[in-house]
């Protein structure tokens, strides 16, 4: 449990564990992205090689690694789940209506909404026949569940915008759904690529869940305090009266004032200029991102425990580095 | 050749001939629409419940009878079909902004965009969910190659509205991939489902790409006569700039006074009131939507010889009669 307090790997250490691998992923990114369709390479392009960090397909590789699996279909299913996770973000951002990504201008921004929802379809479907080619029948199984999942995951998020009831347990099945499942599906194929026993197909799976709900937790903390190196601003959910773990312990605590201040904000969307400060200081005052960041620590723990299955190695250790970096990104 | 002048039967006799199929088929799309989340299933219920006539799913069902598969994975995948059509109406009427399809409010319009994304990506991951559990590798294939070719076709749309260069043959191209592709697979999957020859396969490929290009051919010349039947508003297409081949036929055969017509129209999309009934003048001049429907009806004449290599029976007839009804659209 106080695995917590080890020195772990940095992002670059772990990148070079599997940078052969990598580069052979990125190639097959690259390679289906095609050219048939010009703008759908340069929409593609501008999204893929935005310097996202690839933790997705960085965990089925690791995770393969770690099965000793020694066949080659893994390179092609964590581009699938490139594939998918990219598809996920660019209708995100439709969504959201978002002018920036990772400090660079949102897609939809610069090719417009109507090219980022088809050019994301295209993604969605690419990802499948690279899947059918590459997968077996209960590989297919795992990713086709994991994707209509995120769908699902991703309306349920948009029926609590702007809905200050909405529960703990609601907020945590949405990001179970739409980030968490895709995670364990990325450590969850490598076991039955190399046909490991149902305990360790569990252990992963447990991995990738608690990972991505961590990842999630401390994704929707830094949409309040910010982070130099991911160029998010700060107060975009706020805006959009989206409802995560700080504002559901806020609302929890609420006295009667903030009621009034979360239902005018949230609920009726009707801000001014003064209330995104105003809300950081309630949220500060009861603590929330501080609760936000212990939940997301507690999955942080059990992602790590889930591996103790597995014998010492490299490739484990990277996969524990992988998740405490998660909880780091808030330093 | 003169198989287009014989009489035919109509949907209603056509639906019948798979009828008890077809509620099957109705029972698996309501059970995989499902109730975790209650807007997919009121969106989704919206849109599959609003009248459409099922063409996609029965011309699985005809051909699987015509190649007389006894099993029952054909029931399934005609509901994978509908889903993956389903999906991209969803997205279309987003993309398009319209307010209108077959004579009742679009789900956009009553849900809103982004709700008609996210159910959309729902609706394609359930098809690709529900065919993993009922298809081959080699239907998964064609299915997903499918899924990924409409996308690329509406992509390439997207990427000629408002260009008054655009070609005969990127049109066709288009259509091809946005609308042939997947009648192409909805007949081609009854082949490989019964262990047919090259040949029965080709031949059923066929019948479904031409159908699939009459059937585009006739909706884009709708869009200019109206249909008291499709409940579709005239000239939507123009209004958004959208080129399809009435108006290419139009600008080959432009003067010069015409020329500025259609650059201001469609190129820069500055339109009066008055500009519609313009374009409907100039297209009758050039007789641009019987130059359309002449093309329509050779393609329906293929796609009827394509079946030649079947021996007489009840659903090749209903097959051919299909593909005549494509072309009965307009009266």
């Amino acid at each position: 449990m106080n695995s917590i307090n080890k020195i772990y790997l940095d992002i670059a250490q772990i990148q070079k564990i599997v940078s052969e691998d990598l580069s052979k992923v990125n190639n097959i990114i690259i390679k289906n992205i095609g050219n048939e369709v010009p703008i759908i390479s340069e929409l593609s392009e501008h999204i893929l090689a935005a310097g996202g960090k690839r933790i997705r397909p960085i965990i089925t590789l690791l995770t393969s690694k770690l099965c000793n699996y020694e066949g080659k279909n893994h390179l092609s299913l964590a581009a699938c789940i490139e594939f998918i996770h990219t598809a996920t973000l660019l209708h995100d951002d439709v969504i959201d209506e978002s002018k920036l990504r990772r400090g660079v201008a949102t897609a939809n921004d610069i090719f417009g909404n109507k090219t980022s929802v088809l050019v994301g379809d295209f993604l969605f479907s690419r990802s499948f026949e690279l899947m059918v080619k590459n997968g077996s029948k209960n590989i297919l199984k795992v990713l086709s569940s994991a994707s209509s999942t995120i769908a699902k995951g991703e309306v349920l998020q948009l029926t609590t915008i702007n809905d200050c009831s909405t529960s703990k347990e609601t907020y945590m099945n949405v990001i179970n759904s739409k980030t968490a499942s895709l995670f364990a599906a990325a450590a969850e194929i490598s076991a039955i690529l190399s046909k490991k026993n149902k305990n360790i197909q569990k252990a992963l799976v447990t991995y990738g869940q608690k990972l991505g709900i961590a990842f999630q937790l401390v994704d929707d903390a830094l949409d309040y305090i910010g982070s130099k190196n991911l160029g998010k601003e700060i107060g975009d959910d706020f805006k959009e009266g989206k409802i995560t773990l700080p504002i559901i312990i806020c609302i929890k605590k609420a006295d009667k004032e903030e009621i009034l201040f979360w239902n005018r904000t949230i609920h009726d969307l009707n801000q001014t200029d003064k209330d995104l400060n105003k809300a950081l200081l309630i949220i500060k005052k009861h603590k929330a991102i501080e609760e936000t960041l212990a939940l997301a620590n507690q999955y942080c723990s059990e992602a790590i425990n889930s591996l103790e299955i597995f014998p010492p190695s490299e490739e484990k250790f990277a996969l524990e580095s992988l998740a405490k970096i998660t909880i780091d990104r808030t330093k």
